[in-house]
């Protein structure tokens, strides 16, 4: 397979910039520092840099004309949507030669087609808006996540996003219809049009899908919809273990299929520690369990509630929990979900944790969360792990708390990256994933290299280099 | 982007066939064109090829070895799984230069995971066999097309086959979790570890979907099963148009979401051509109609006839449908769906045709079906047009018949190409595709060429170029 070739990228000239204001106007370029400082850090203030310029399109027009011109002088450009990535995958570097692409001016919903239930956005769309917008037809676009106010159409494609209703509806990569971006010779590739069935090649929808900006741009997106939910149920159950968990969750898939929206596990320990951290929280459940579940269900009606009782109690009696309950109102569905959004919270007022955002394949997931702990502890006594999230995705938040008795900040800076590498080494070793929904960004770059064979790698080398020849999109980003 | 290098691909020398020779052993390895006979033609007789010869491994461990002495030596390799594909894609070229690399040795079911429904398969595992093999488990893969007897595990992902059950459960690449791929520099990408979520850069596994063997040849591949059918209801509608057939496909869509199977549109003329020259056909509906439907539902219980026959009541008194039946018994069901199984051959028996195989949006099928036979009538006189097929998949098989006063052979040797090429403009026009199910191969590399903009074809050529940069896997095919 093809290695990218050695380009050398250049800082753009004063004649290229002269270009770029032109073309793009006041309202879409600026050397401005002050203007630009927001964006030239991540959110959580993890990765910083410089920019000559930041560019703001406003439509694909634009975009195609400023990345022929990038490509044409070899100037490096690095795409920006919401800014609320977790790798820092749209930070550009310190060199202060690349040119920061924001698309948060193109911010217009083109179409909604309430009969084919599917919506063009363009790739500034913040996500929440996308919501209000479609729900105002009676229909539902079904990703969410934390970042829903800040985190854009665009991005969300780039990074195929995942969020709490993956077990039922998929990551963006299922919800993408078709998409419209500009490539980096400036070409534009429309694919907007929905098709059911296409069979011309490569699929260019699937090789955008996560590839954090390092392909194409991506200027607009048609998005899968779903009727809004009729019936919603929350249920909280206890469960002896992880294996438990899993059996429980294949009942409820037999007996419920699609309509399994949320199941989320989590140790008795978080819940604890939610409690004691969180103002205003309470366990669902009084007595102490080992585990919990969080489960959520889009229910066609309100029968199906007595449904969920019925396979409850006969999961009890043959050992998958020990205890359920359902939300009696909203507020208190609101509440328990509250309770699950809170870990990463309270487990901070408890100290700092590595955190490790993994996959391995859904049946492996009990063997992980059982034999991980063990195999910390050997190397680093005292260490404590705690696994918490979708199981039904075989995704869990792989949290390792530094012994009670030391410095944690001292901990982590001395044994963090060799946790984290015996985490990942076991992850492998299960034919799991080292990023399940975060992606790759500049934070695991290296990471992805070491873990990852030769194949994997030269795939990756191999579609950069044949797409992006120059290596203007993205560089430094995903690509070891 | 990148253009693939120039690279003159050679023929294998002696010493090369000698080093294969002994690799694959007697049963992996031949020469003897009597036996590489049947796979040098495509099984309808319109293309054929010659080939050094035939290597028929046993093992991914084998493919991969056999693969690194071709790339090392610059040879072609034309993968081939049950050859009865539908555009020349696995048929090598008259030089006797290629090797055709057949995959049917490679037929193991490896896996077959009831309880996370999922099979790993090998690539020469013949469709027909899956489908018998995970019955057994009360299982079902979900995809089934007129070649099940012969077409591959292999072939159906490199060409990302659809088939009857498209409208519920996706085309291949909708049911496929995961890959096992050698790619051409002989390394071998193991992706059968079925991951929910996995964020590490651009997707093999959709790449390879639909490739054509023009990337990787696929080992084997890891598919999603669905429970056995429960309850099969079969339903024929008679509806005033394509419009009326939509518009009830919406409803039904509503009322019954992924209950509904297969929703089949067939003009009367169709109906009347069956039933005159297939032996032992009736049409369904005693009156004459404009448009009929064959419909299909894997219902959940018996109770859902009832629910459909008042969703029919409803749909009739809005002018939806003009009349409905239900299957009495399976043997009905199969009566009606040979109805749809044989209109191109009662098609043939009254005189040639030039097929399409054709997708565009949804919603622009009924425009596409209704005004498509003017256009072609105002340029051909005389042109007869028929539509039929997967309304619900924008997906419709278009064949022009010559007029009925001159003869059809000549007539179609002569304005052919001028008839598809109008149809084909046409389609791509509503933003559709020149090929729906069957693939590009041989058949359709100049027509991609001449209908697709800059973008598509950058991205097929550089895609191609990045990962097979000598050009080794399936040269000719696909790839413009």
């Amino acid at each position: 397979m093809m290695n990218p070739p050695k380009i050398v990228l250049r800082a753009p000239t004063p004649a290229l910039l002269e270009q770029l204001a032109q073309l793009l106007g006041t309202k879409g370029f600026t050397t401005d520092t002050n203007v630009m400082q927001p964006w030239l850090s991540d959110w959580r203030g993890k990765y910083h840099g410089r920019a000559a310029a930041m560019l703001s399109p406003a439509s694909t027009g634009e975009v195609a004309q400023l990345v022929k011109l990038a490509n044409e002088a070899c100037v490096a450009l690095v795409p920006q949507g919401g800014n609320s990535g977790m790798v820092g995958g749209a930070t550009p570097d310190h060199s202060g030669h690349q040119l920061l692409l924001s698309l948060r001016r193109m911010n217009q919903i083109r179409r909604i087609d309430v009969a084919a239930r599917s919506v063009v956005a363009e790739g500034g769309v913040i996500l929440e808006n996308l919501h209000n917008a479609v729900a105002l037809h009676g229909l539902r676009f079904p990703l969410t996540l934390g970042g829903k106010g800040s985190a854009t159409v665009g991005g969300l494609v780039s990074t195929n996003a995942g969020g709490t209703q993956v077990l039922r509806h998929g990551t963006m990569r299922a919800l993408l219809e078709g998409v419209e971006a500009v490539l980096p010779d400036g070409s534009i590739f429309d694919g907007l049009a929905a098709l059911k069935k296409d069979n011309r090649g490569y699929d260019l929808k699937h090789l955008l899908c996560g590839a954090e900006g390092s392909l194409g741009i991506v200027t607009a997106a048609r998005l899968t919809l779903v009727p809004a939910i009729v019936h919603r149920i929350t249920a909280w159950a206890g469960v002896d273990s992880p294996d438990a968990a899993l059996a429980l969750l294949r009942r409820l898939d037999a007996g419920f299929g699609r309509e399994v929206e949320g199941f989320e596990l989590i140790p008795q320990s978080c819940v604890e520690a939610v409690v004691a951290h969180i103002p205003g929280t309470r366990a669902p459940l009084p007595a102490h369990r080992g585990w919990h579940v969080l489960m959520e269900f889009a229910a066609a009606d309100s029968a199906r509630t007595q449904d969920l009782v019925t396979l409850a109690a006969a999961a009890h009696d043959d050992g998958l929990l020990t205890d359920m309950c359902l939300a009696k109102s909203e507020a208190e569905a609101d509440a328990w979900w509250r309770i699950r959004d809170s870990i990463s919270e309270a487990e901070r007022a408890s100290g700092p944790a590595i955190q490790h955002d993994i996959s391995v394949p859904v049946d492996a997931m009990p063997q992980f969360i059982a034999a991980n702990p063990e195999r910390l502890s050997a190397v680093f006594p005292g260490a404590r792990a705690i696994s918490f999230g979708h199981l039904g995705d075989g995704n869990v938040h792989h949290h390792v708390q530094p012994p009670t008795d030391v410095d944690g900040k001292d901990w982590i800076a001395k044994h963090g990256e060799a946790v984290s590498a015996l985490v990942y080494a076991h992850v492998i070793a299960l034919g799991g994933s080292l990023s399940a929904e975060h992606g790759i960004g500049q934070m695991k770059r290296a990471l992805l290299e070491r873990f990852s064979d030769p194949a994997r790698l030269g795939v990756l080398r191999g579609v950069k280099a044949g797409l992006d020849p120059t290596g203007i999109f993205n560089p430094g980003k995903l690509v070891p």
